[in-house]
């Protein structure tokens, strides 16, 4: 029940080592990005993904890229920052992470008071690196107020991959079923497998296996009948984004799920950190919804399953009403309805301490 | 806008010519079936698929395995029909059509007053022939009736394939698509592609591409979100049993396809011929559901998309309760609710005289 052999993203020194996710569950390759491109292609090509592994490795990035800039102060190193910053930043419109994550490293960078160029790049390290720990740090503490919301014995469903792959290591939603089953509670998994790209099945699917986490695996179109037939006791998902007022971007399938498990009464929460919520962004709608190629629908690892050149809608995301979800859990506790406002209080009270703002 | 260049299933005398439907849409090739295991065998892999083109197949099947039994009399051919009958009711549980049409042979083949078995043999293959062409005189009037319900400008959900693939000819729910057009409406279609075995990007996706109708190809998982953000007019689908009760049977992901529906207040409806009718089932709780192999989860066109060995759940159909279900669309009219009532009533009117047993 360890997931410790699992490790997405490490820091690496002259390198970020990233699991190349695409390649999984088939092959674990890893790859040595050594400049900004690098990771920004790995994210790009979701080599990397998951909104918490991808401001982690956005981070890192920067942190490593700064090493070789040839600056001689603090002042000459930050339009380099600024300009590796936009384009880290261009990779992904949804997970609002990565805006995050690249905010912190850029206050870091705007509040040293070094005037040591390598004393700036050396705290920047130190502080990507902390970005990691802490989500790890985050993401048991998502477990342990998430694991009080599942019964002793549970049939959880989920969507997407939400465990060590999508994050600094541990997940969120997968993070909340990993610290349920470790404190005893008899957990059964149904992953959906989450088209286009199958993270469902090629990642979620692979860490449970690793966990010996008893699951099923079903395609995207089955949860409903499966709640139907089954039953099912709640369902959690991750979030790429929150609205100030609870709307949750995530993966695309996740609002079927959300209507789906209205209609059987199934207690519907998302899993993510307090970097996961947007406090500028008031409601779903404002949340920019990344449209992706349409190869990922009328193809499969090479092989074309529909005529060449149809018409295809290809939203990486949907959006979930706040008033479909019963809590957001996040490492200060579980938020519940009334979001607007609940979601300021935690924010106010739990954000600026957990994620070391202050 | 003709589809009549698109044949399924053809009669050739001395074979049944299937198109390969598990080859689409990257190969257009036919298979020659010389006998019942050859017809058997493709029910079985879906290379014919649908629930009124596999009634059609076996029918087919049986016409033209008995031409070759060496018998002297009907009462000596009648076990090897028996016997062939059995043989291809066992190849798929759901699909009533194929029981429907396998007892219209079998009918015949008793109510047959005839003493010379090459008469019988001739009979019976006119009574195939008869259900092939009878099947295409169905779908156009379901269609008939059908478009009444499509609006002058009308977005239309739809899964599976409900064309001239899936029947004799012409279709079910994209037979109703395709009058309305043909009536000059303007129908902008959505194709769900229907995992596991895509037979939306695959199969419906090439027909409309075909005929000229415009659509869109989206994931399954995708459909909640396009009702909410662009909205849609209808969704029409096909079954492959529906109950006296009105309960549906159909591809799987029919039923969240339905639940969505009722969420965003667009009527649904079911398109299929009164052979699909099964006045012997008294709800959908009775329909015995198929449970498929695990690997049209695991693996895509032979590459695993999935750890080995997982645990999988891969039902091809589910059920729509009466309730969600705004009308089904006969060949008859459209048969609204309640259902329990109408469609005895219907049944008993027009079900006799359309399926030409009277």
């Amino acid at each position: 029940m360890q997931d410790s052999s699992i490790k997405a993203i490490t820091w690496e020194g002259d390198h970020i080592r990233i699991l190349d996710q695409t390649k999984l569950p088939v092959q674990e390759v890893y790859l040595e990005c050594r400049n900004i491109e690098d990771v920004a292609c790995a994210i790009e090509r979701l080599s990397v993904r998951g909104a918490p592994a991808i401001g982690v490795a956005a981070a890192m990035a920067l942190a490593m890229e700064c090493q070789k800039v040839n600056a001689g102060t603090p002042e000459e190193l930050m339009p380099h920052l600024e300009q590796m910053s936009i384009r880290l930043m261009n990779t992904r419109p949804t997970a609002v992470n990565l805006k995050w994550a690249l905010k912190k490293m850029m206050d870091k960078a705007l509040n040293s008071r070094t005037s040591d160029v390598e004393a700036l790049k050396d705290a920047l390290k130190q502080e990507a690196i902390r970005i990691y720990h802490d989500d790890i740090k985050i993401n048991m503490a998502i477990g342990g107020h998430g694991q009080a919301a599942v019964p002793q014995e549970a049939t959880v469903i989920t969507i997407c991959n939400t465990g060590s792959l999508a994050t600094g290591g541990y997940g969120t939603a997968l993070g909340v079923i990993r610290t349920a089953v470790k404190n005893g509670k008899s957990v059964f998994v149904v992953s959906s497998e989450t088209r286009p790209l199958m993270q469902g099945s090629r990642l979620t699917a692979w860490e449970l296996q690793k966990d010996g986490i008893p699951f099923v695996l079903i395609a995207d179109s089955m949860a409903g009948y499966y709640m139907k037939k089954k039953g099912a006791d709640l369902v959690i998902t991750g979030a790429d984004r929150i609205a100030a007022n609870g709307d949750s971007a995530n993966k695309i399938g996740t609002y079927s799920l959300s209507v789906l498990a209205k209609e059987h009464n199934i207690p519907f929460y998302v899993a993510a950190p307090f970097s996961t919520i947007d406090m500028s962004v008031k409601s779903g709608e404002d949340i920019p919804i990344e449209e992706r190629p349409s190869e990922e629908i009328t193809s499969i690892a090479g092989k074309p399953v529909a005529p060449e050149s149809v018409n295809v809608w290809n939203p990486a995301f949907d959006v979930v009403p706040n008033s479909y979800i019963a809590g957001i859990i996040t490492e200060g506790g579980i938020i519940r309805q009334p979001f607007n406002e609940n979601i300021k209080k935690a924010f106010d009270e739990k954000g600026e301490e957990i994620n070391g703002k202050s």
